[in-house]
Parts: C-alpha cells; structure tokens; sequence
C-alpha cells in the first residue's frame, strides 16, 4: 500500500516500516525516540545525571507514561524513585539509533542543494560526514567542495568503493532518482536519503528516507497568528 | 528552559510550546496530526470516502486509540461502526494547522539552500509560495530567480510589505541569522522558519521553528544494516 499514491511522509514511513530489522518499531516511535535523544543531549549539556520520567514528561511537554512504555520495551533503564540515568539511557538511544558508528555519506547532485549539504554542519559532526559528491555537469565535476573534489556521476561505484560512503543522498532532478538511487544500490551504500520531490521505488536492503522540507512549514504555520 | 542549551529540536519545540496559541497542543501531537493530514490525503487520492480508526491504524502502523484520542481533542469525527468522513477531517485538520490559509514567503539569504528553497515544489504549492528574496552579496541582487528578483537585505522591511511575506526563511551564516529574525519580526512576518544552524532568540508573537536536517539522517540510520 504504502508504495501506492504520490510521494508524501505515509509511503517514505511505510517503506521503512517494511523494511525494518528485527526490533520492530513504528516510524512515531523512532520519532519519539529520536526526540527523546535530543532532550538527554540537552539535560547532559545542563548537567544533569539522573531525570525521572514525570520530570522529563514536564520540561519537555511530553506523557511520562509514554516515556516509560517507549523506553521499557528496550530493556530497563529507569530504577523506580530514582529515575533514569542519563549518560546510560544516551548511550543506549545512541546505540539504538545506529548513532555510535561511523556513516560517511556521498552526494549525487552538486546543485544548490548538494552543495549546501556537503557544508551542512548537521551532516558533518558525530556519526556523519559527507566525503563524495557526484554530478554528471562537466562545469562542476573537479571542482573542490568541502573538502573532496566533485566526480563524474558515471563514476558512482567507483567514488563509493574508495570513500566507503554508506549512505547516499539523492539531491537531482525528480526524472533521475530512481536512477541514481538504483546505482547508489548498485555501488554498495546501505541506505538513501531522498530530497527529490518523486516517489522512488526502494529495494530491500536498501532503505529509503524521503525527506521532505515542507512539513517543517506545515508544523510553523499552525503557530502562526491570523 | 527550551531556550538554554544548544540548538536542538528540543528547544524549538519547547519555543513553539510557549508561543503557542490558545489552543494547547504538544510538539509530538501536532507532529501526529502532520501525519494524519498525509494519511489522508494519501487515502484521497486512493478515492477512499471514509475509514475506520482501526483501519487507518491498521495500514499506517499506527495505534488506533491514539488516534481516536487525537481526533477526539478537536471535536466529534468519527461516528462510531462507521469511521470518518476522510474529506471532512481532512478539510478540518487542514483548517487546524493553518493550511487554507495562504503563505506566502520570503528567503533571506540567497545562496545555495535559499536559492534551492526558492525553487523546491514544497514550498511552492497549496498554502505555500516563495514570493521575494533578499541577500546582501551585491553580486546576488538583481538577479531573477524563480519567479522573482533578489533585492538588497537592507531593504528588507519594503520587501516584505510589497510582497505581502508572511512567513521568513532563514537561510544566512549562522553569525548574521539573529540580526535577520529580528528584521524579520520588525518587518511584520508572522513566524520563521531557520535552517541556519544556530540558536536564535524568537519573540512573543513571531513563532520560530529550526529546521534540523540532521534528523532525517537519524532516522535512516536506524534502518541500515550492520
């Protein structure tokens, strides 16, 4: 079903539903989860050890009962009374979240886009790093972006066996991206980061993200005044 | 709290939380709600009139009484044995998050992202328009760019009162991204999008929300095999 209809956040989080691993989760579970991450960053940045759930529940608006049914079901973290310790519930989410290991991370199409992402702070900190960038333009393959010069895009395989990218992300035109996601399967990377505003069709093993930049003004415009 | 700490989700959403109107609703049920509208539209398109919380649950993976629970906060929906009405919660929840109204946009910062951003399908149709464009590169000013010219920042508050603006977007260096939501606000937009990756301090009245790419590569992450 989910690969049915136009592209939207239902069919990019249906795909994933379909292919996720063993631990099965839903796609506002792993919201949840990542939002949780950022509250522990936060908490550890203020100094914090140990939060119970009600506390966290209230600093960040959220139902302690959710906490602790989303976190229970990953093993016990929090000691009733005392609360969860924060280092070792990050850590954990961290793990969880496939955030303790390395992803480095080819770009196919060095546009506006490709280029802002290759400087992106967000996609190069922690486990991220952009360290390829592919266009099929022949004014801006051997140009020097961010630290790695732009390939020819006939050369995909080759830039992902020698930078070891694990993770491409799609920024060309709509008519191309279930080209090039086809060939970033081909070349080996285990997952795709979408923006181009087209349904691709996943392969199994290769998991797909669409992202889409529109809901982020969809969730402003609620808070807009009339 | 929400403004301490480093850029996160964690704080904009605590800032959306303060800000928020009348009508109380968490960060994680608005996002629900996002999700719901794109279920929807998705059944719309597939020319389904009507289904069930179960239904919907059921091929979205979600949690019927969760729904029922969301839907419920808003008013009377669904009748039950029958389910909703998809046109009429869709219309509603449409209302809901503000999205028959229409927005139109202005970027500030006209380099790669604000010039993609300019360009996305996005932010280009339905509710949303990107109607102006401001940078201070004299190099950038005068040029026609998707439908517009890019005028000169210090200009910025005749920009937005000849283009009608009311939403602004963010997409300047991280040092220059306080300086612009203030002339923003000064301006009269009603709210901000910022993809600039840094903490900004919003003002009563005009909503701010940090768009964090990085997360969308989180989510990924979780899904890609060892």
């Amino acid at each position: 079903m989910a690969h049915r209809g136009d592209r939207d956040e239902v069919g990019e989080r249906g795909e994933h539903r379909e292919q996720s691993e063993p631990q099965e989760i839903s796609p506002l579970t792993l919201n949840r989860l990542s939002f949780y991450l950022r509250c522990l960053r936060q908490l550890q940045e203020l100094g914090k050890a140990r939060i119970s759930s009600q506390e966290m529940a209230q600093r960040y608006h959220l139902s302690a009962t959710q906490i602790r049914k989303d976190l229970a079901q990953f093993g016990e973290f929090g000691i009733r009374g005392v609360g969860y310790q924060i280092d070792e519930l990050a850590e954990h989410l961290d793990a969880l979240l496939g955030l303790d290991r390395h992803h480095p991370m080819v770009i196919v199409g060095m546009g506006n886009l490709g280029s802002a992402l290759a400087r992106y702070v967000g996609f190069n900190h922690g486990a991220f790093q952009v360290v390829a960038g592919v266009d099929n333009d022949p004014r801006k393959i051997g140009k020097a972006v961010a630290g790695f010069t732009i390939r020819d895009a006939t050369e995909l395989a080759d830039v992902v066996r020698a930078s070891g990218a694990l993770i491409g992300v799609l920024t060309v035109p709509s008519e191309a991206a279930q080209h090039y996601y086809d060939a970033l399967a081909d070349a080996g990377v285990r997952g795709v980061l979408n923006f181009a505003t087209v349904r691709v069709k996943p392969r199994p093993g290769v998991p797909l993200k669409n992202v889409d930049l529109r809901i982020n003004l969809e969730e402003l415009a609620f808070f807009l005044k009339e």
